[in-house]
């Protein structure tokens, strides 16, 4: 789900303010404002839609009178050359807005290609592919979307929705004097009942000890798929189990094997190339 | 240059509450108050930083108390590995701020690391890297900025900076009956008198039409390097020549052997993979 | 845990431009700027203090020259006429400040109060009282932190971080032809993997079907204790257990013993007495 | 009046950001997007409506395709059991916007209510209700303006409208040898000619001597009803009397048979509680 | 008295970034960070100084690490030529925050000098000289505080404090079967009991139709002086007497001199031509 | 061009905050909602308008049922007595939103009309009109738009579109070995190519000394029209000449007349008398 109506403008104000369209020196020298036109977004390579409605409501917020019309959807599978969308109205409007709307577009269409071929590459076996909370700072929300719209799931939005614990948490509560065991029930009794405790572990010993803990999810963090495989077999009966780190689309597969529950990606959202889309325009002289 | 520190805390500030530190359920029910920690900012990978002064602002937006120490500077090369910054202080601030500070800080080493290697493959030839508008929305400050860190230089920062006409300006202003020579000089005596015009052209013909025209820039689209040399042959005495499209780390040495004065690459800031910077803890027992 | 200084900074500066602080007509009037004075704020009622950090923060908002110093801690007991803090400086700003200080710490105060009441009338049973999302629009990480002062556990913070399936849930999917068991499988393959799913019931039937669906709480609403008692007899074992709806300081103890590990209580963040806390001053003359 | 409906959107976007709206999992996970509902706005208890303007404008910020109808309107007296408005349109939209509507809606009707109560408790007298600036911080607007719903006048609204001279001002105001009528005089040709000057005392001579220097209010603070009584014989011809400080629904008739032009109760916004009013859903199948 | 600082650093934010302080182009290129300054705030013209701490903060925002030290203070009357201010450190920093620092200083002390003309003016009369609500929108608390330091007094700072009935609302009332007397009884009766009844009038007769009708303030419209001193001589025993309308440097003496006790001017705020301050540098070598 | 729709709102938003038009005590007690009216924009002076739309978006944010019709169009010449424009609808809306509108609509035909006096001043020379940075602070869109519309070219917005070398940067740079060409190639090389270098001088062997160095720009600080003319004869074959200080409508013909391509006047921003605009109401009866 996309962020409400309201809360989606003020991410696309932002960035046309940034971006000076009220001060567009180009367009307000040379388009007069009588002109008009039509513009197709055509995406100029394979891969996943996604962001379509954002890129609407960027030009909307331009030009209200701009009329946004979608031949595709957000989730759509494109190979390049398609018309996606069509945008018309007054031509100035259309190139003040365009850089804008492209940017959310290809970033948000970006994040959705990659997520697919992660999600393709896992093909055939129980895993699923979901994000982290290594996101682009301010536009969680979209980055988080596009990845749902690629077919991943999405881990924690945010520090709110999920207890986990990593080995920083346990070292500092072992200078304390609590052990594994105390701190999951601490976790248990402080935090919300509604979400679950997850431990990160970097050893089949430690993911065993976690299970016994009673962990919800167990992470195992940077190990081979052997490991993974064997921390399976003894624990995923208890638990749901996540793998994380150094994770490609090269190992992937093998990871996915392993009979691992989730499969954690955090370049899905950190380093995602962003989809090449243009944006085609026709004009229409009176 | 960064943003203001007010304007920066304002980015910070919505990369804060997106991750809603507020209520980090995990430290909040684990982390007892009174537990102090050093954490160390440790580069994982090859490149250059930048971001440190913002990962700074991040933590003392969540505990001014919290004290950061850089031991490497923004544009420092790293081999990974090395200790860039240091945080002190309370360790559950420190943990409630670290995945913001990452965020930032990986994504503008990335572009400043990903700058440099564009930067290095032009090495010996009078070219200049720069980036584009195609940006994060919200973040072209800090983008910016990163290329800059990397040995990059800026173009445009906004649509106020810089006249620049394309061919859907140019194919409106023929069906009104002004030619390219005319676009021009209206440009010129509309727009602040303190930019340059600059015309994108997609063929040699295009460029000596531009240049003879009066354009102060032309930008060679999607040329070839040899038909980029011909362009700059006939046309580098009267004007800057930039080259932009389809620009490569694969490619680029032959663009500039050309003999252009400007390479913009949009990739610097729409694909950059993030580097892989980790927080270590060390921890203090009273 | 409070919001970050950043954000908690907001809500305070609405706070005050909507007291329009910037044109206290009486204190510019009147009072000399070089007036010096100390006040005290002391509770004139017993109860559990909570806020303090934000009374102080909205006098520094007005005057970061004030000096507050706290007394006393969020989650005292007071009994009534202690001194829980003094602020102390210019004599204009603690005029302008005093009453957006106050609203902050008697609304906070007060839900804590209430909390602690209904802790204790649970003492000596396991549940624990938690809060819920009927908090005042805008507030809530403050009403939540509140009820974490006086005793209570945080539900949900938001939609985020749990899912929580109602009978007008289930009374949609019946008419896609989705039962509850399809649902919780739904939830559990589409939310994040790191949040619970509680099911909302209103008989005995409805809570065995759920825990025997695999909710991972089961939620009795409005039902008496007895039937509860039954309830929990039956899925206590296998589930999480919370009881809500028209639960009252009166009949809490009895809900209490029917053996629930949850009672949540929309009353103490919708309709907390405010606790009564003056400013006394004390004026110093040059 | 109510707030514009700018402002009003930044209250209620403000209050879906914190409730993660979009993120809502649950509805995410299980209802479709081609599901439509109605539902209905039900108060529960008896009391009287405020804020269905508002709680309009929180479904509309979600889904501006959500159609909402009032049955009943603001300031209307319920029994409980009526439908109150219909909101129609996408399931999904409705559950997530559910939860930001009544919370405003139930604390709006709660004041309009607790109002309602103090008002028919003074009927027969000539004192008005009014409130204070003892509002939730942020909502103060919505706060007052369900008070004159419920029949109350509103008192200040922030410290622009009005000089209040208290016990404080006064005892500074000794120190540097200026005496209350100087005070009111200095008052009186400082602050803006369009707002009356109160003076709060606390006994029988105070007023007299307040309303002898020239005082266009005297409010009676927390004096007994034969106190005000007398105060009101001796000084209602010159001055508006306004009684002040622990009143309650059980002695606020003798306090309004004293004769006392206005009566001001915090508690109207410090501590409603809030009314009890659910949505009830009735959905559609296609 | 000036906004909180919280609330001015949001005026001072908006316009650093509408100027792109980010992004000097000038300084960034040309002015190296080690580089120190100081640099002196000097009138050019007589008049009074008003908005140094505006100026000062405007500094501290872009680098809170500059020294800024006020030779004179607000209210102070200058010939031109003076130090005002002294701001100290980078140098880069300093010529980032000129403009803007500026701006804010030369309006609002272009306001505090065209104040202290009219007051001047009418120096040796009962009048008192105050502002109007025809201020900038968006900067009406900086206004207003220009003209209190220009020795002015305030009038309603909003709509909210003081009720002001136009023809405009007597001709709709009226329309209703509403007379004078009626409107302003029930304004009494209706709006907070803290704020004035003014009524504008554009005659003797109406004038003192108000007056008997129990306004407290009549504001005579566009009246000559002769008429003004005749509408005194008749009502200002009962009321507070206001002149307003078409008043100018050159009319005001007598204006003032027939009696009224307030005349209010907008072109205070809506007309005031900047005074003419510089940023003279000073700068310092290693 | 004005800011986006969105960007325009929140300048609005805040001025209508500003004046409290939540809660207009005067038409709250007295305007029935029920009554409709029409009010028509009357100019009382000659000049240009500018801001109508503006003023259209504030009555807007008001009420979203006013009907706003223009009669006129920004840029058009008024004598005064002329209907620019007619609202309709909700009197009490009407009443509200007046002063905000009138606020904007005044300052920017204000400015559009003094930047007409400055251009016809000019008429017959080769001279354009600019503004300068010299604006409101927060409000630079509107102010430059203004200008725009009066019939000026807008010289840069901000301190991105354009380097302006200014005496203190050349001495700060002398005192590091810079000499002034030294300088215009650093900023060559550093400042984004699409901008141009300005310098400005005060004499005219400064001016050639720039002019061999190669700025693009040369900008004559107040010289005498006669130094001008023999600069403009040196130099203009190889820059554009800039006249800036001391420029007044008395002496601009002859700054003109010396031949310089550009003019730029603080006075246009900092220092417009507003234009006396009202707003007369039609009330109609049911």
């Amino acid at each position: 789900m996309l962020p409400t109506p309201g809360n989606l403008d003020l991410f696309i104000d932002r960035a046309l303010e940034e971006d000076s369209v009220g001060a567009d020196v180009t367009t307000n020298a040379l388009i007069p404002t009588h002109l008009e036109a039509r513009a197709f977004l055509v995406p100029k390579e394979p891969g996943i839609l996604a962001g379509l409605e954002v890129a609407a409501a960027a030009f909307r917020r331009v030009d209200p009178n701009l009329v946004f019309t979608q031949q595709l959807l957000d989730g759509d599978r494109v190979e390049g050359g398609e018309i996606a969308a069509t945008v018309a109205g007054s031509m100035a409007s259309i190139l003040t807005a365009e850089r804008t709307a492209l940017n959310f577009l290809q970033r948000m269409s970006g994040i959705a290609t990659l997520t697919d071929q992660y999600v393709n590459a896992v093909d055939g076996t129980t895993a699923s592919i979901t994000d982290t909370r290594k996101t682009v700072p301010g536009l969680r929300l979209l980055d988080k979307y596009a990845v749902s719209i690629g077919g991943g799931r999405n881990h924690r939005m945010s520090l709110a929705d999920g207890v986990l614990i990593k080995d920083n948490h346990l070292a500092a509560l072992a200078g304390e004097g609590v052990n594994l065991a105390q701190a999951i029930r601490r976790a248990r009794a402080r935090a919300p009942h509604t979400v679950k405790i997850e431990v990160e572990v970097e050893s089949i010993e430690a993911a065993l000890a976690a299970s016994n803990a009673g962990a919800d999810i167990v992470m195992l963090d940077n190990m081979s798929p052997e490991e993974m495989h064997s921390a399976v077999n003894q624990i995923a009966a208890e638990c749901t189990v996540e793998a994380s780190g150094g994770i490609t689309l090269a190992n992937i597969a093998d990871v996915a094997k392993s009979g691992v529950d989730i499969i954690s990606v955090g370049a899905l959202t950190h380093s995602p190339p962003a989809m090449d889309i243009s944006l085609d325009y026709e004009t229409k002289h009176a």
